[in-house]
């Protein structure tokens, strides 16, 4: 392993460490001796990586996204048939949706003081660009309706409202059920 | 007037000068002073309504919430096609998200300091068990398939994000194309 990659890797592996602490103890529950400890580095290794608790939720939030929308323009840049990779990426959503369980937005204000809707925008753009992808794809095969807008189209894709608890498989036949049918020929 | 009334529309009156003053100058600048002044009342007086800002906030949330489902009620309880409803019920709740622009989560969280989620998700649950009101009888109506199961169905009609501003009245025909036809028969 390069000196680079044990980097990458350690940092990794403390913001792994920083979402299991999150999800047993709760924001108000997370400190960085839980973090270094859960990760199994020293305090002090913690602060090599991350000038304090507020960095490292940000880099966490930075890094889900990332990892996130990595995995979404992964299954959109497949040449499969439009309502396969819609039901991917929308499994994919409701899994970080759940994972998340509306902690999502109190990490967010600690991560970003004041007001961090421009950040979490910026974030959110780049699901919704990729979504657009998809439906001009969905376009190009002949498997989506050619008269719908594709950016306002990717709008109502993005259907998920993670607030609300439903029986993740049942809901997401439903969004199949009327989204494909909504945008198909 | 009877006295109830009376109290009722002063009430509602310090209320719609709170929107006001929230509005023009956000919630940082929103101090019971200025809502007294736009409501034409003495400081007094707003106090005789509601104990403090956190009561007048948490009255806000709820007289607005309140006017909105009684709103969607009346249009869900009328005898019309299915999608003719639908659009109106899209279009208020469009306007809804709008008029609150993104300041919803902060406002609910000033007016319910510590969790706010079970507090407004119960709000919630009344527009989604509207909207399932809706389905059930655009089935009874022939309009929408009677394999689709109400409540799933309804949470995936509440597909509006408000946080991703969009051009209104594109976003709501492209809302009603895809959902309309994804649900009917």
């Amino acid at each position: 392993m390069t000196p680079e990659a044990k980097v990458a890797d350690k940092r990794e592996a403390i913001l792994e460490a920083t979402i299991k602490v999150l999800q047993q103890r709760g924001l108000s529950g997370l400190k960085v001796e839980e973090v270094a400890r859960a990760a199994e580095v020293g305090k002090g290794t913690v602060y090599l990586y991350f000038q304090d608790k507020q960095d490292l939720l940000k880099a966490l939030v930075e890094h889900h996204a990332l990892s996130f929308y990595r995995n979404v323009e992964q299954i959109v840049m497949q040449d499969r048939p439009f309502a396969e990779r819609l039901r991917e990426v929308l499994a994919l959503r409701l899994d970080f949706a759940s994972e998340w369980r509306g902690s999502w937005a109190s990490v967010a204000r600690e991560a970003h003081p004041g007001d961090p809707s421009g950040w979490l925008k910026g974030l959110r753009e780049t699901y919704l660009r990729l979504l657009e992808v998809l439906v001009r794809s969905g376009q190009e095969r002949g498997e989506v309706r050619r008269d719908l807008d594709p950016s306002l189209t990717a709008a109502v894709l993005d259907a998920i409202n993670p607030q609300f608890e439903l029986p993740r498989q049942a809901y997401l036949e439903h969004l199949m059920e009327v989204l494909v049918k909504g945008v198909g020929q």
